[in-house]
C-alpha cells in the first residue's frame, strides 16, 4: 500500500487552483495557478489609495494533488484527465502483454487497466493526425496551457505583462498559442506532446523550441537504494514544484511494478530507459540482451502508459573506437551497456538496425522517441569530440526514419561542455536533426564542484535553453555522488526552474515576464506575503525572511534584516517619489532643461 | 575579544599550503595549496602498474588560517604578508586621523597600526608606479599568483593541462603570466590591484579582464542582527572557501571597530562603502551628509586599511528623475542615500563635485576605486534603462578624472538583467569606461526565486565573466529577504567561485582547466578521495557520497550509490577498454575501414 499520508497535497499558500476550458473541446481542463495578491496602498497628497492586483496565472504541474477538491486514491489511479481515449475508435483494447510481470514485485498494482493500440492501418500519433490536418484534444490543451498570458491579460490590465523584447536565436515563438500553431509545429516535428494512449491521467504537456522551455526530474529505485513508496512521493513531489516530465530510471528489482504505480499516479509525461529493464531480465550481463527480450519490454511499457522512451539506437559499434582515448570514457548508462553488447558480439547495435520495428511499436501506443545520447561527453575535455557529434549524425538520420513511421522525436544532448563550446551543440543539433526538439542534460560548464553541479549545470542550461533547447533535464546536487533524496529533487527541479525562466524571458517567451513584474512591483511595495506567494519557493522565500525577523508584523514593514530600517533603498525611492519631492523635481528638470542638460531632457519629457 | 576557536583554520584535506617565491623579489611568499594525488593504477594484460599523479596546486585565498605552522593572534592582526611597507621611503607614518572613533564601541582594538600616507610630492599608487616602468613587489606577487599553471606544468607532465581553446571576446589572455605584463595592464588602467599601504597584512591580487575572474563576498553588522565576532569569523570562512575579496557593508553602530578587526585578520583586499559611516555620523539622516564628514570619513578608513571603496560619484541630480517610472526605484543604498540628499538640497551630489578632492585622498593611501552603480535595476523590468547607462556614461567621465590622479579603478555594474541584455552591459562599459576593470553584482536573470538567487544570479554572473567582466560580487541565498549567516556565505561564495571558473574555461585562461581534467580522471578512476579532495568543497563532496555509502570501502568501490555496481557506465568504459577487446576492436576497425565507413577511419588512425 501507498502511504498517502506522505503524499504533498497541500495548495500553494495564497493560491488557487483553477481550470480553463477549450473552446473546440469544451471536455478539457486545463489546470492553473491563480495566485492572489493583495492590493497596492498609493500615498498621494495624504490620501490613501487602494488599487487592486489582478490574480497572476502560472502553469500547474502538480495535478489533482494540490486541488483540495481532488479525492486521491493512488491504489485506483487519477482521475482521467483524458476520457476521450477510452471513447477513440482508431484504437482498441488489447490484452496485456505481460500479465506475469505485472504481479512480480511486493506491491502489485490492483487495478491495471486494459491497454489498448492503434486498429490495424490506423495512424494515432499527434503526429500524423497533425500531418492529416486534424487538431486533437491534446493540442487544444498544451495551446492554453501556453497561452496564460493570454487568461493574464483577460484578469488583469496590461501594465503588468510588459517585457523586454527576446532573442530567439531563430526560433519563431507567436504571439498567441493557438491550437493550429501547435498543430503545425507538431506536424513539422518542431515540438512533441508526449502522450501515450495508455496514461489518460496525463495533463498533456508541449515540448518544442517555440514554447516554454520544459524540465525533466529523474528519478527511480536502485538496487542500493530506495523503494516504490519512496519514488512515487518523489514522483509528486517533483512535479509540485515544476516538473514538466518525470523520467523513471529505476535499475534492480521491480521495476516494472515501480512504473506502473508511477505512472498511473502521474499528472505528467513518463519517460523511462527500456534497456534498464532489458538487462534485468538477462540478470545483468550486457552480452546477453537480445532483441526479442527488448522488443518485449518496449511492448510491455508502453501497455503501462510510458510517453516517452529514451533508446540509445545511435551508438554505433563504428563510434565506440571514438571513445578511447576520451578522459571519461562513456558516461551513459544506456551507452555503455550497448556499447559492450557491439563489441562482444562484434555487431552493429541492435537498436540501430532495428530501428523500423521500433518505430512500428512507438506507432502503435504514440510512444514518443527520446534518442539518447549514449556519447555524451563526461568531462569538460571530451566536449564536443568526433564520438559526440559522430553519434548525433546518426540521431538526425534516425530522426527522419523515426518521422516517416509518424512518430514523434526529440533528441537527447551533453552532459559536460565549457560555455564557449554549448553553441556548437544546438546549432548542430538544429542542422543535423532538423529541429526536432534538443532535450539536454545540462551541460555541466565545469567539473570541479561534485555537490553543487545542479549549479554547475544550470549555468549551461540555461545557456543552452536560450540558444533552443526545448526541455532540460535537472541534475540534483548528488549528481556524481549518490542517489538524489526529497531534498535533493526540490533543489534540482527548483534550480533547473530558474534556468528554464531565465531562458524563456530571454527568447521572448509571450508572458514569460508577467511573474518577474509582479513579483518585483510586490516587492517595491514591501507586499510581504505577495513577495513569498510569487516565488517559485514560497515556503523558502518565507522561512529566510522569518529567520530573522518572524514578527507578524514585519511582514508588512518596509524593510527588511537585509539593510535594516534607515538603509532600505527601496523605502528611500519611496521618499523620492512622495508627491512633493516629485514637484520640486519638475520644478528641477524645468531649470536643468532651460540650461540645455541632455541628460534630463529625456527624463523631464515624461 | 575575539574567540579564536571559532574561526575555521583546519588545512584543506589531502592538502599542503605552499608558499612560492619571487624571482625579483624573493621576500614574497605567495600561497598556493598543493592538493596530492594517488597514483592511477592501470592494468594491463594481467599487470598492474602504478603511475603517480603530479600534485595539482591551486589558488589560496584563505591566508594564514588554513597554515598549520601559522600562529594566529587577531589581537595583533595577521603576520604581514608585504613587510616592505613599513621600510618604504616614498610614505611616511603619520598620526592617526580620528583616534576617538577606534575607542568608540565593545571592543577596542588593542594593537593599532600607526598609519602611513604618501610623502608630499610623492606617487606612490600602484598604477604610479606602473606608468613610470616600476614592477613593484605586488605586481610580481600577483604574476606567481595568476601563474600557477607554469608552476603546475613544473611539477607535473603536460597532460593534464590540455584544454578546449578559449572564446575571450576580445580581453588578452597571456600564455604565462610575467611580472611586465601585469605592470603594462596596470599602467593602462585595465587591471588593479587593490593594496592600501595600510593593509600589510593583505597577500595581493590582480582584478582585471586578462586575469582569472575573481569574486567578492560581503558581509557586515546591520542594526538588525550580527556582532563583530560573527562578522570577522564569517570574513575567515569566506576567505576559506575563495573569496577574492571582502567587504565589509556594516551599518548601524560600531562601524569602525568591526572595520578595524576584520581589516587587521584579513589576507585578502577589504572593500567598504564610506557613505554608510558617514550617514551613521548624522544620525541616519541622508540630507544632514556633509562634504567634511564624508571626506574625513574617507580619511579614517584609508588609514585603517581598506583598499578599496565604492563611491557613488555617478548618481547625479539629472539622473533621478529618470528612476521616477521604474518598477523598483532606485535599489543601491548608496545610491538612494545620495540621491535623497541630491533633492533635499536641489544640488548636485557632492561626490561628483568634490571628485578630485577625492581622488587625492585615495591617491594618499592607494585606495582603489569602486565606481558605484547607484542606479543599477533593482529587477528585470528595469534592466539597460535610460538612468542606469546616464550612469554609466558619468562613470566612464570619472575614471578618466580618477586615472588622471593615478587612482586605480573599478566600474560596479548590475544587479538584475536578462540574459538577452547582459552582453550591452559589457560591451557598453568596456567602450565607456576604456577597459577599466568592470565589477558586477550577478546580474540575476529572473525575480521569480528568492530564496535562490545565488542560482539566478550565477546564470547572469558566469556570462557576464565570460564576457570581460574581471570581478563578480557574490550574491547569497538571502538575498531580498535577511543577511547571511555563514551557511549562506558558503553558499553564495561556492556558487560564485563555479560562475567564475566557468568563465576562466570560456575565456581560455591558462590552466584552467587543469582542476577538471584531474578531477574528472579521478572519477573515471574511482579515486574518490581524489575526487573529493579535488572538489571546490571537499566536505560536502563526501559527505553527499558518505550519505547512501559510509563504508570506507565504497571510497575505492568502483560505482555509487548513483546507478549501482551494474549500471555503472565509467565500470563499463573500463571493461570496455580492457586490452582484449581493444584488440578485436582494432580488428573491427580495420575491417570497417576496408568497407569504406567514414566515421570509422578518423579513430583507428589512431
Amino acid at each position: 500500500m501507498i502511504d498517502h499520508s506522505r503524499l504533498s497535497t497541500e495548495p500553494f499558500p495564497g493560491s488557487e487552483k483553477r481550470y480553463l476550458t477549450g473552446e473546440r473541446f469544451p471536455e478539457i481542463r486545463v489546470p492553473v495557478r491563480a495566485i492572489k495578491l493583495s492590493p497596492t496602498l498609493e500615498a498621494f497628497g495624504g490620501v490613501t489609495r487602494t488599487l487592486p492586483n489582478p490574480d497572476l496565472l502560472v502553469p500547474d504541474t502538480s495535478g489533482p494533488y494540490t486541488d483540495p477538491a481532488a479525492q486521491i486514491d493512488l491504489q485506483r489511479g487519477l482521475p482521467h484527465a483524458r476520457p476521450w481515449l477510452a471513447r477513440a475508435d482508431n484504437t482498441e483494447p488489447t490484452p496485456r502483454f505481460s500479465a506475469l510481470a505485472d504481479m512480480d514485485g511486493p506491491l502489485p498494482y490492483p487495478n491495471v487497466l486494459t491497454p489498448r493500440r492503434a486498429r490495424a492501418g490506423r495512424h494515432i500519433t499527434q503526429m500524423q493526425a497533425a500531418r492529416r490536418g486534424e487538431i486533437t484534444p491534446e493540442m487544444e490543451f498544451v495551446a492554453v496551457r501556453e497561452n496564460l498570458r493570454q487568461a493574464a491579460r483577460l484578469e488583469g490590465g496590461d501594465n503588468d505583462l510588459l517585457q523586454h523584447p527576446g532573442e530567439s536565436f531563430g526560433a519563431s515563438l507567436p504571439h498567441v498559442y493557438t491550437p493550429e500553431f501547435v498543430r503545425d509545429e507538431v506536424a513539422r516535428g518542431r515540438a512533441v506532446i508526449p502522450a501515450n494512449i495508455n496514461h489518460p491521467e496525463l495533463e498533456p504537456t508541449i515540448i518544442g523550441r517555440n514554447f516554454r522551455v520544459k524540465i525533466n526530474a529523474n528519478l527511480g529505485t536502485s538496487i542500493v537504494t530506495s523503494s516504490i513508496e519512496e519514488e512515487v512521493e518523489k514522483m509528486v513531489w517533483a512535479t509540485r514544484w515544476g516538473a514538466d516530465t518525470v523520467m523513471d530510471l529505476s535499475t534492480g528489482r521491480h521495476i516494472h511494478q515501480t512504473r506502473e504505480w508511477i505512472v498511473r499516479g502521474s499528472p505528467v509525461p513518463i519517460g523511462t530507459v527500456p534497456i534498464y529493464q532489458a538487462l534485468e531480465k538477462v540478470d545483468g550481463k550486457a552480452e546477453e540482451l537480445t532483441w526479442e527480450v527488448y522488443r518485449d519490454t518496449l511492448i510491455e511499457q508502453a501497455e503501462q502508459g510510458v510517453d516517452y522512451f529514451t533508446i540509445h539506437a545511435g551508438v554505433r559499434l563504428a563510434h565506440i573506437p571514438l571513445t578511447a582515448r576520451r578522459r571519461t570514457g562513456i558516461v551513459s548508462r544506456g551507452g555503455s551497456i550497448l556499447a559492450k553488447w557491439c563489441l562482444a558480439h562484434h555487431q552493429e547495435n541492435f537498436l540501430y538496425t532495428r530501428f523500423s520495428e521500433i518505430c512500428e511499436i512507438m506507432a502503435a501506443y504514440d510512444v514518443t522517441f527520446s534518442l539518447g545520447d549514449g556519447l555524451r561527453p563526461g568531462s569538460i575535455q571530451d566536449a564536443n569530440d568526433a564520438a559526440q557529434f559522430a553519434e548525433l549524425d546518426t540521431l538526425g538520420e534516425l530522426t527522419r526514419v523515426a518521422w516517416e513511421h509518424g512518430v514523434q522525436t526529440m533528441i537527447e544532448g551533453p552532459g559536460h561542455v565549457p560555455m564557449q563550446l554549448i553553441r556548437e551543440n544546438m546549432t548542430r543539433q538544429l542542422d543535423v536533426c532538423a529541429e526536432a526538439p534538443f532535450y539536454t542534460l545540462g551541460p555541466l560548464t565545469t567539473d570541479i564542484a561534485p555537490g553543487y553541479d545542479h549549479i554547475t549545470s544550470a549555468i549551461g542550461a540555461a545557456q543552452i535553453a536560450w540558444y533552443g533547447t526545448a526541455m532540460l533535464c535537472y541534475v540534483t546536487p548528488k549528481e556524481h555522488l549518490g542517489l538524489p533524496d526529497k531534498q535533493d529533487v526540490r533543489d534540482g527541479v527548483m534550480t533547473y526552474k530558474i534556468a528554464a525562466h531565465a531562458a524563456d524571458l530571454a527568447k521572448g517567451h509571450p508572458g514569460a515576464q508577467a511573474r518577474d513584474n509582479a513579483l518585483s512591483k510586490a516587492r517595491f511595495e514591501f507586499r510581504w506575503q505577495d513577495q513569498f506567494n510569487l516565488a517559485l519557493d514560497p515556503e523558502k522565500a518565507r522561512s529566510f525572511h522569518d529567520e530573522t525577523l518572524p514578527a507578524d508584523a514585519a511582514k508588512t514593514a518596509h524593510f527588511c534584516s537585509m539593510c535594516g530600517p534607515h538603509f532600505c533603498s527601496m523605502k528611500l525611492s519611496h521618499d523620492i517619489r512622495a508627491a512633493d519631492v516629485l514637484a520640486g523635481l519638475q520644478e528641477k528638470a524645468r531649470e536643468f532643461k532651460e540650461l540645455g542638460s541632455e541628460i534630463y531632457v529625456e527624463g523631464a519629457d515624461d
